[in-house]
């Protein structure tokens, strides 16, 4: 990848996030010592970039969105910290969670504690444009509490169809990125029109990005992922790839697919082995790829369609490429 | 108790409560049928009603503050959802709490959702008031989560002061009533003055509620309060009357309490009698009694000294009155 041609724009959304974080009380600790270490683990803050980036499109004033940008990341995190408790995951950026460093109590109420925060930070932007601001990310907030939950229903679920699966993705993760990216658009007083597309444009990609991490979890270079792969294998996640699978093996695939996701016990490197050539033998790398490069273009293309230059576009394009690939 | 003098108030809020629920979406139904579940349990809905008191007070338009009436009791069903997962409760308003009928992570959802619908419902207000509105009810909000944390905390914590605890309650019940006083005021286009008068009003009541619940827990009729008294001392819970007993205890009163707090097996009736008697003993029931009166009475005043007419007041003084005694 070539280097991140938005560097002055997190350089300056770190010292403002830092400060507002700083600015939390600090008691009762148990409430906000767990806030101030999960926020410290770090994260690319992709997300508020995206509101940083949208602002300049339609050549806004940056600072100007900051809040919004802030409650974007604020949010986002609460959102893993809750996820996590439901996901009873251990490790989050290869630290201990919330819920397993302290304990579950105090990670639901530092999660709550932080969407409360989300919404003062929103607060901060223009009295104008707060209303405004405050019913899309609203909208956004149910719509990835409705994508989470149907994360969860999809586990127990049989016959999850890839539509479904999609607009599941797309309400987990992707909205926030379109909301991200209105939200820049909104505060750099961009036409409604504007406006709509880039929340488009960060839905699309979003799912590209989802599609993305799917793709990496089998098809990816450990060395460059930077972590261990085929757990989605191992845990029988239904993503994109093994719902496909079900739609185009034929019976004596669907029944080794089968037998091996019955497994209580097995070698993980074989049952990763074994999965992965059934997709490899019916194209599916090849298939997903499409897949991604469909939600991108698309993506793309939206963002074509609104006023923002070209010049400016394309930087754009190359870098969410570029963030695409860095796992790749 | 007297009849109701506000039921006209309470007919037209649950109305507009119960049209506004119905409008939540249906799917996914492991997010939204919980809420149903759990908003149809009922409860007085006393802090709703609180909002529109206040903007009677001020001549103001009931109609124009329901949907800040309605934010407010969705954030209490929000916070006692989450509170029943940390608490462990299995039962409340005796049925079943939400992660007991559901899971945890299911309880966990429904309330972050609810917390979003709440300020969904606030953006609804008068949109000159909304940014204001949404101020002081992340502010509470705040507070909320905080008190609940301090609650937490104090299970583990030696030698908790009256005041720490004074503190805790206001922060944990006492704000909501503030902010819903405050907000039926802002609604009704109250002066500045007045509107903080009214929070001080409900945090001043708030305090006196939970001393009150404190109160009959020990020395309640057991008919007329509705439910099997003595819960707090077989859970050597550090209320009101626990903190001050053991300011006043002698070394021999402290000893017998100190084995009866220790005692992991024991008859809880013998238990309740033992520690009640010491209670008695030290007269701490009209120490109580007198802590009650002068924050009811406080509060009272305080409300007095808005521009609210006397005759509200007395009406609503009357009425804060018969809900502490309702249930004594």
């Amino acid at each position: 990848m070539t280097e991140n041609p938005y560097k002055h724009f997190s350089v300056e959304f770190d010292a403002y996030f830092d400060k507002a974080v700083n600015q939390f009380p600090k008691t009762p600790e148990n409430l906000y010592e767990p806030l101030n270490y999960f926020l410290a683990l770090g994260g690319k803050r992709v997300r508020p970039l995206l509101t940083l980036i949208a602002a300049d499109f339609f050549e806004g004033d940056i600072t100007k969105c900051l809040p919004a940008a802030t409650s974007i990341e604020l949010f986002h995190n609460f959102s893993l910290i809750h996820d996590d408790i439901m996901d009873n995951a251990p490790l989050r950026r290869n630290k201990q969670t919330v819920h397993e460093k302290w304990n579950s109590s105090v990670a639901i109420l530092s999660g709550d504690v932080l969407l409360v925060k989300a919404y003062q930070e929103l607060a901060k932007a223009d009295k104008e444009k707060a209303v405004e601001l405050q019913t899309i990310f609203s909208k956004m907030a149910v719509e990835v509490c409705e994508g989470q939950q149907l994360d969860m229903d999809f586990e127990t679920k049989n016959n999850v169809a890839i539509n479904e699966y999609i607009n599941m993705i797309r309400l987990k993760t992707a909205v926030l990125l379109g909301c991200s990216l209105q939200m820049g658009a909104i505060c750099a007083n961009a036409s409604q029109k504007d406006c709509e597309l880039l929340y488009q444009t960060g839905e699309k990609l979003g799912i590209a990005f989802q599609l993305t991490d799917d793709y990496l979890d089998v098809f990816g270079n450990p060395d460059q992922v930077g972590k261990q792969l085929g757990g989605d294998i191992i845990s029988n996640k239904k993503t994109w790839l093994l719902l496909k699978v079900f739609e185009l093996a034929d019976a004596n695939q669907k029944n080794r697919l089968q037998n091996w996701l019955a497994k209580k016990e097995f070698n993980a490197a074989e049952k990763i082995q074994v999965v992965k050539e059934i997709f490899t033998s019916l194209k599916l790398e090849n298939y997903l790829k499409a897949e991604i490069d469909f939600y991108y273009n698309e993506s793309i293309v939206l963002l074509k369609s609104s006023s923002a230059s070209p010049e400016k576009i394309n930087v754009f394009a190359q870098f969410a490429q570029g963030l695409m690939q860095r796992t790749k």
